[in-house]
């Protein structure tokens, strides 16, 4: 057992540089493989290479989304709803090298540790990669995985552009996919049996709970404002302290609010609250001018959907008593706003005590974050499992996750195919 | 009288136009006439023009300045000191047509009502014409009135770039100048007997209080800070609340302290302040990514420097506790540390006394914008006269000042001229 532990934390140091693509984690500026970009696909024929000779058999869907999978040996058996697992290999601007890839490796390293012990599966397995997961290239995130989940609408995204006027639909086709045929990727219910997804934590709270891994419950999706104070630009040498009204004098006492308000409602809440004033602007932004306009972005989380509005009706308010008291005009424009997903229970639980039965310590959490699984489990029983990253940090050069904490979740991904597709069942 | 008042108005209205370049004042986009560009030379060729016809002798010195003199008949004034009146025609980007321009504009008009009225003066009258006053092109302010009055350092300055990356150097000599003269442009003391600078108020302090139009007696130089808040980026939906370093949560008390204790310390000094945070980046700024890093600048003016340095010494030390409430790291550069210019007070009185005869209701003030006059007045006798804008809107399309206005300022410079260097003294 030792020996085999080594081994596979071994083939997961491979794979893991194989996969993004270096010979070595450590990169400066980080890892670059925007969504249906020439990197991205690099990132996806390296896992084509890896998947075939495990004898995996590889396709690429309509919406570039590439399925690696092992069919059982007995052939009446292909037909059976598949076990599924699944991420990404694309990322931010200048990311880490985990986010999406800790998925597909121990997706992989999962097969590869049931090939070695000779299990014959049940109902084929398959390893998902989606296409275009994160949303820093063009504003839209999980295109590949909404695809599969038939939950796109081709025609709202295929203009939206990235920072150089590209737009989707061009990108797509520009990997030599046709737009026309996106929809086409959607898969029958009866396809998939469940499907599991492994991603960083992207946080800091297995550790803090001191555990060994999460399983989330539900996926946190964002109310999203943006919020425009228009306030009176002025030289700031003429213009008498009484007399102005400078936008981000009228923004600060905002952002305290939104910090300090979510702290408070998450401590006498069921299910935390996160808020974030995350993108600010000022304009005109010039050191002898009084600021007269501020554009501020707001992110609101939390899988209570109730606590969600009732916080955006409070910063509502508050952005009211501001106008009055600072002489100000704001707009508050609410830009996203998506429902939370609740997780399949059953499958959850199977997961926890399957990491328990393991010896590992579980966080049965929420996630935070946005990933593919929320769109798979519109239409599949679904979970995800967390494993811990260091210091919580992602979207960044220095994301980590250990080679132990990425055996920890190839073991548990095994008791998972194991318990959906052995021969005990 | 009330016929040449009409004609004067006039004839200010047609030579507003004509040093703005335009046929219109109404212009959406306002004018942009940067410093040492094509476009502050087609001014100044105007100008040139203006005033050719108006029988001045017109030179450019070294630095670029203008300068159009009207000599006494009598020759052997004409080596006496000058009396002296001046400003600017260059804009910032998207500016108005007044700043600047009104005080061009007003001393040609007072040449004008003096020419009318058959007066001989006993000193030669000058009307000077700055270069390269703002500092919207290149971060550093008043190059003509710096090298005219011999503050200037060619060396630290030559290598400043614009946005596009041309230096001042590069811009000077591309208007045919040569950079290794500009010390040239210095003159002597004996050349100049004083200096008046006419300009918007760029505020509205005169209009407040009543009065008809401003006397300067000092101008309040900045301070300004950078100040750089080190926080922890992290995901906006994954990082719990009370886990976070986010930057600009730190930056927002440090907003509202700076506006708040302004106006306290104002209502308590005997000079009033003003501080403005008037910058402000975040990193990354991304929807998603709690603010790693904010840059903020912020600017504190006062004509008293203990005041402005005291007020330095506050916002330190609020930095400080901010560190340690926010769990941040902040650090303080002090990028522009001007002590404050006091202008002659004899001169200033004499202006005052000028405007209430002639029926005017002054108000004596501190300028808190910076002009051209504040290095003119570290050689030679100067003082500053402002004229009511309306709004306090200034560097903006919509910056107006009225022609009753522009025309009480043409009869103040009257005045001035008429005493400085008229046959009853």
């Amino acid at each position: 057992m030792k020996q085999s532990v080594i081994s596979t934390e071994q083939w997961l140091e491979e794979h893991l540089l194989q996969l993004n693509l270096v010979e070595d984690m450590n990169q400066p500026n980080g890892f670059s493989r925007l969504g249906y970009s020439p990197e991205e696909w690099e990132a996806h024929d390296i896992f084509i290479q890896i998947a075939e000779k495990m004898g995996l058999t590889v396709r690429r869907d309509q919406a570039g989304n590439v399925i690696a999978r092992w069919n059982p040996v007995n052939a009446g058996n292909t037909a059976l709803p598949a076990v599924s697992m699944g991420s990404h290999l694309d990322t931010v601007k200048g990311g880490g090298g985990y986010d999406g890839v800790a998925g597909i490796l121990c997706a992989l390293g999962a097969i590869k540790v049931l090939k070695e012990e000779g299990f014959e599966p049940t109902h084929p397995l398959e390893v998902i990669c989606f296409a275009s997961e994160e949303s820093s290239r063009f504003p839209i995130s999980t295109i590949g995985s909404k695809a599969m989940s038939g939950i796109i609408n081709p025609k709202e995204l295929q203009d939206l552009q990235d920072a150089f006027g590209t737009t989707v639909k061009q990108a797509f086709e520009s990997r030599g996919l046709h737009w026309g045929s996106i929809q086409y990727a959607e898969r029958e219910q009866n396809e998939i049996k469940s499907f599991v997804e492994l991603h960083i934590e992207q946080g800091m709270r297995i550790e803090h709970a001191g555990a060994e891994f999460g399983v989330a419950t539900a996926v946190a999706c964002p109310i999203r404002l943006s919020i425009q104070i228009e306030g009176k630009m002025g030289h700031t040498g003429t213009t008498p302290m009484g007399m102005r009204q400078d936008a981000l004098v009228a923004a600060a006492p905002l952002i305290t609010f939104i910090s300090e308000k979510a702290e408070e409602l998450s401590k006498e809440s069921e299910y935390p609250i996160v808020a974030t004033a995350s993108t600010l602007t000022v304009q005109p932004n010039a050191m002898n001018v009084i600021p007269g306009t501020v554009m501020l972005g707001v992110d609101i989380r939390s899988v209570d959907d109730s606590l969600k509005e009732r916080f955006k009706i409070m910063i509502k308010e508050k952005c009211q008593t501001i106008e009055k008291e600072k002489d100000v005009t704001i707009k508050v424009e609410t830009i996203v706003h998506n429902a939370s997903i609740h997780l399949n229970r059953e499958l959850s639980e199977k997961l926890k005590k399957i990491g328990e039965s393991l010896g590992y310590s579980p966080l049965v959490m929420e996630s935070g974050a946005g990933h593919d699984v929320m769109n798979m489990s519109k239409k599949w029983p679904s979970s995800l499992i967390f494993i811990k990253c260091r210091d919580g940090l992602s979207h960044h050069p220095k994301e980590h996750a250990t080679l132990e904490d990425l055996r920890i979740g190839v073991e548990i991904l095994v008791g998972y195919l194991q318990q959906e597709a052995g021969n005990d069942r």
